[in-house]
């Protein structure tokens, strides 16, 4: 499990105009692709934030890589885990994750060790979820992920994709596009990117979720921070009934003083909806003063930002020794990320929430996994007993995505410029806007 | 990696007659080795406490076993770890570790881990610190592990050993055990085992090993809970400068609620002594409270019994996040055990103290790896590339072992009863002593 070769495919990949409190997806969402390959030939891979930033970040350890062996660098690299530093203070509150430099050396580890278990996986014909302490689970269920959305189906000229969901911008279509969305996936939850209507139109948009899919329907509602306390608090109110039974409110405000206060508060009047968050807990510093304030009672982890599989079982671990939920975050992502996503959330015992994800939102078109997309069946994606991740890459398709970076103007995700593009010229992220 | 066999041995291996809050230890102490043989025709191994209990609740997952794929196996028997309960009043003050009947779950599950994980190693060509996230140490540094002894070097009859140091119930005579240990070791920090003699003597005898050793050589004291609160207060006090730089009180007195008091008094007093344990905190159901009350600063882990090597990682990673300092704790035990301490060791980041050890203490008369005793050099052992554990089994002296065992009267610890067998009659383990 020597490794020989590394190489990095950033691709871009076809992004539907979603919204969210940091403003607009462009038409392309940027990924880079990891392959790192031992002297036998064997290839692992991994899938991770895109552009160049996370690329020169990859390319910096390259001597490190190359003549390593598979399994030792794991231990070797062991520095980055969270080397970034930052401490409490590192949040995703402006920044959208895969741009926040006080993680850039957790992500570039995550990267690594992906496509270095999957190399192992693959050299000794083990999956990758039995290789990091075997799964609990044969199946991981997901959420249905739904945002606000402009008309288009993302890309731009030959690329424009057939507009599947339509656009969505109100409580009525925003029922339609889950109608949709479970119909095709099964999913059995449902999460609402928030943040972007006027808070009424968001209570009544889950108000109207909750009337169409019942009680056995697990809500959540993600506003990235957009509201004040205050406002945070009527939405809490407003939404006591339909926000029980498995919901949260994930960062409805920003700090974890705010959501500490928001929670004690709540729970004085009788409501028991609990706070995640991604965006105020985004690294292990944040843990104490977190279970000191009880500010944040579910972590979504992300083994892409949080050092990567390994980390995200120690998270998971303390997540259920300090009695805090565990759910896991999402971002615009192919079957690589799928996989590797549901790996690890095979073989975390306590993951407590269906995990997010993007992927309903990208296409077949797009997809650089040989054999085209992976099913979500029922809500589930099967971790199968095939070696590594599972997956290996389609190289045509690769290519193609590649193509599509060499065609796209822009080189890191900026959700501001697109807004100011097509929605308004002088637009802002104001936290809290509302 | 199917599994096809599964062996249990139980064997017993001549041991000194050592001092300990606890009681003495027997002429014999007990051990079971536990092999998983694959359909290959590979076997991995593992060392884990004796005697019949232990035997019985491995025993019973026989079927289990049997069959499994030794990597899938680790995540089906999830519901072990840490699943006998009792919460955080699981604690050994009044039982040594390994008759526990709350932890009994959590070492099965450790044993065969640590069996299956040798399998998956030997079966790949590759060390088992490697498989469980890759080592960031290439040796382990354990510590001097001193005790108040009878005379007598252990074993009874034709098997009654040479007296390798002697009786030792004075301050004097544990300084002559101490540098007849650290000159064949080469160990660089010392731990007393303490509760057995009046405090006044144990102190006089940390002050003796501090002036014959310096103060770059960690002194710490492990009366295993045998003070009250005051008396731990003044050893405290009387060692503040013999326990700095690297020192601790271990277990001074019993409970979370004592150690927090203890703890908050010597701050105000401006003595930074920390407090270790491995009796107020055996599970990581006891972590929380301890984090909310600052008792104890340095856990202890072991992976025997915290549900094994993985869990160890976890309990590492959940020390760095809180403060926590991680030590580890040792039992009588062979070469088996001693691997897989330091393999787990070296795959630990967050590891802050030298480990404890009892393999002084055994020889190799009792050694059941091929090639006789490992080497602690300089207080070092070396991790090595060997696949798997780095060691197998020598079956001639498994056998001498299972012999040894057939014909000891007993079938589990009982330090209360060698006590009153060679010394008192009458004596009864009370708590607090002093």
């Amino acid at each position: 499990m020597q490794i020989k070769d590394l190489r990095i495919h950033s691709i871009a990949m076809a992004d539907p105009p979603l919204r969210s409190s940091y403003g607009l997806h462009q038409p392309y969402a940027l990924r880079n692709i990891v392959e790192i390959e031992s002297v036998d030939g064997i290839t692992g891979i991994a899938e991770t934030y895109g552009g160049e930033n996370p690329r020169a970040a990859l390319e910096k350890l390259r001597e490190q890589i190359l003549g390593a062996d598979a399994l030792r660098l794991l231990g070797d690299l062991q520095p980055l885990v969270h080397g970034e530093g930052g401490g409490s203070e590192r949040s995703q509150v402006n920044l959208v994750p895969g741009e926040n430099p006080l993680d850039t050396s957790a992500r570039t580890y995550a990267a690594i060790e992906t496509a270095c278990l999957d190399l192992v996986g693959k050299s000794v014909g083990k999956p990758v979820c039995d290789l990091i302490g075997g799964r609990v689970r044969e199946k991981v269920s997901f959420s249905a992920y739904l945002f606000y959305k402009h008309a288009g189906g993302g890309g731009e000229g030959e690329d424009a994709r057939k507009d599947e969901y339509g656009e969505c911008l109100t409580p009525e279509s925003m029922v339609r596009q889950t109608q949709q969305m479970v119909q095709q996936y099964g999913f059995k939850s449902i999460k609402l990117k928030a943040g972007v209507l006027d808070p009424d139109q968001e209570i009544e948009t889950i108000r109207q979720l909750r009337q169409e899919f019942g009680s056995d329907f697990p809500l959540r509602i993600d506003p990235n921070s957009a509201w004040k306390l205050e406002t945070s608090l009527e939405v809490g109110r407003a939404l006591k009934e339909e926000l029980s039974n498995g919901g949260y409110l994930e960062d409805p405000c920003a700090g974890l003083d705010n959501l500490a206060t928001l929670r004690q508060q709540l729970l004085s009047e009788g409501i028991d909806t609990p706070n995640a968050s991604n965006v105020a807990i985004t690294s292990f510093a944040h843990l104490p003063e977190n279970v000191r304030k009880d500010a944040v009672q579910v972590i979504l982890c992300d083994h892409h930002y949080w050092s990567g599989m390994r980390q995200v079982q120690h998270l998971g671990k303390i997540c259920q020794v300090f009695d805090m939920g565990l759910s896991m975050h999402s971002n615009s992502h192919l079957g690589v990320s799928l996989m590797a996503m549901s790996h690890v959330a095979a073989a975390t015992p306590h993951l407590t929430y269906d995990c997010d994800t993007h992927y309903p939102w990208q296409s077949a078109e797009d997809e650089i996994v040989e054999g085209g997309r992976i099913p979500i069946v029922d809500g589930f994606v099967e971790v199968t007993d095939k070696p590594g991740l599972g997956v290996t890459l389609d190289h045509d398709q690769l290519a193609r995505g590649r193509e599509r970076y060499e065609k796209c103007p822009y080189r890191k995700r900026d959700d501001t410029a697109e807004m100011r593009k097509y929605v308004d010229p002088n637009w802002e992220r104001i936290l809290p806007r509302w």
